[in-house]
């Protein structure tokens, strides 16, 4: 089928533009940090509470990526980050190429932590490595507990997942159980951590993930 | 650029496709409903309420979209649907193809109610017609009311918007006006009903949509 061929084509040229950005946050000492979710699970809540807690201590730069519009890049320019809008004009997720064509406008020798906030999607966003060093997945409670098994490809991409909205627990019908059993089955050692950007409950925990990680990659240097 | 051609043409084959999916509904007086939303936004449930409500009254049958698994058809049979599960195996949407491996499967001479449900996905879906005779898509609250500013071409695509858990109101931001103001610029005559498949409110309104709409093409032949 030729559409596979070229999805592989696409994929094999993304893969070499990943890797080489890699190079160059490592070259510039930037951790780069991808969020993935469904739309509207609380990804720019999350950027706007981690930049509040951090932009005093690390240099934050975010790169936005949606279908259309710039609401997102707005909401973050207020909380003082840094901020470059990429619109994918109806592509379903950032990919190495677009990554390509911001890279270029940011000054990387200024810039300590990149999070590239991807098109809300549960599917297309894991098959495109952006060349970050995490990839970090967040589920909010409402969506429900069994997405892993309907969404196993993102899921065992992550590198931390993020199980946001913990404060509408008491209204919504969310099994922790059940989702940790699929987890075990489908990435056993993926670290998760319980969030709720509207009440803040979790959000030290995962900026102490953050800057961990950052001392971890500069200790390896 | 090679890869916007190849989709221009999976395009053209999937039109003709919905075309003749289209006719062959007609030719069955099947009336077909293509359901899409973000991940978890309820479709599921909704369809569950559905049966519950019409099982009696309407011959009802439904196509499960999922990449991985039959979580949904399982629940749907349980409320005693005919149902078939399509697995996309990593595809982010349903697509021409898919369905015509799914229809030769069902005695459409025995359904008067076809319901796509399509995978979880607010970009995709909405580029592939199925050859349905209605698009519904559904938002939940706690995705946010800025969806149609972010993922234009789905809400543009859609005869009916159903706002489901709208019980969770209290609990979570979500804007009405704002909607309101989006939807007003991109699809000014789109119909809203307001829902909530956990306590049932807005239920009998989408029914009587539904079987409003069955009426309205049986008086047109």
């Amino acid at each position: 089928m030729t559409e596979i061929k070229v999805l592989q084509k696409v994929l094999a040229s993304n893969d070499a533009l990943a890797q080489s950005h890699r190079k160059i946050f490592d070259q510039n000492n930037v951790t780069a940090i991808n969020i993935m979710s469904a739309p509207g699970s609380g990804k720019t809540s999350l950027l706007e509470k981690t930049i509040e807690k951090i932009k005093n201590n690390k240099k934050i730069f975010v790169i936005e990526g949606d279908i259309k519009g710039n609401l997102d890049a707005m909401r973050l320019l207020k909380k003082g980050a840094d901020c470059i809008q990429i619109n994918t004009q109806g592509q379903c997720h950032l990919d190495g190429f677009m990554l390509s064509q911001a890279l270029p406008k940011i000054d990387l020798s200024k810039v300590e932590l990149l999070f590239i906030e991807n098109v809300g999607n549960l599917v297309c966003p894991a098959e495109f490595d952006l060349g970050t060093h995490y990839n970090v997945m967040m589920l909010s409670t409402p969506e429900g507990s069994d997405k892993p098994v309907k969404y196993p490809l993102m899921f065992s991409k992550a590198d931390l997942l993020l199980v946001n909205k913990i404060d509408l627990l008491p209204y919504v019908q969310f099994d922790f159980d059940n989702l940790e059993k699929s987890l075990k089955k489908l990435k056993p050692k993926l670290k998760l951590i319980k969030i709720s950007c509207k009440t803040g409950e979790g959000i030290e925990e995962w900026v102490d993930w953050v800057l961990g990680e950052i001392g971890k990659r500069r200790n390896r240097r």
